[in-house]
């Protein structure tokens, strides 16, 4: 079963944290064929931590997991902080692929989405 | 003439500032039939920030400003900041119509960007 892992900063206000996890929820509604299990992990401040995420996902039967940084810049966070932790956390289950998707800001669809946006204000 | 101002936070690492703006500048390629002018600008720590990035669209001859919050989530700097600080700079710019577009994170693409963005870890 392939597993998608969200993961967010975190924040101090609860609110964005739920916001990522409702984003999680429609995600797992709208790709229920692709992906069996979603989740939803913070990098810092909020709960579940990263390798509580991955665990959570193999918890639930998966035999991939696919960590999605949910970041628009390629900062330390993305290039450092996440893949050190996945390749930590990987270490613990040496029969599961895990791997890490490029960060959201990267992808080509991020012109679409700016000019959709744009065109809420008109 | 149509403009579109990024708005990012801002951050004290300049490869992160340098990239808002190398997107920016990648949007104007693909939508200058729509939007004639585009810039960036930040919320803090990085310049320009967002009064002189809404200058730098009307002295370019804007006679509309879109202010596109690039924030992935509903937080102060989305609800309050960006609102305030537009506000303020509105009353220098009567003639001119600037409004501000909903922030990324809510837009509808949100899904499709976030599926495309997991199938590049396969």
């Amino acid at each position: 079963m392939k597993s998608l892992l969200l993961i967010a900063h975190g924040s101090r206000r609860s609110q964005s944290n739920e916001e990522v996890k409702e984003l999680a929820e429609k995600l797992k509604e709208q790709c229920a064929d692709e992906y069996n299990i979603i989740h939803a992990a913070f990098l810092e401040l909020a709960d579940p931590l990263i390798p509580d995420g991955i665990k959570m996902c193999i918890d639930d039967g998966a035999s991939s997991v696919t960590v999605l940084p949910y970041f628009l810049n390629s900062g330390r966070h993305v290039i450092e902080d996440i893949p050190n932790i996945v390749n930590d956390t990987k270490q613990n289950y040496p029969d599961i692929n895990i791997k890490i998707s490029s960060h959201l800001g990267a992808s080509a669809l991020m012109m679409d989405l700016l000019i959709s946006t744009a065109h809420s204000a008109e």
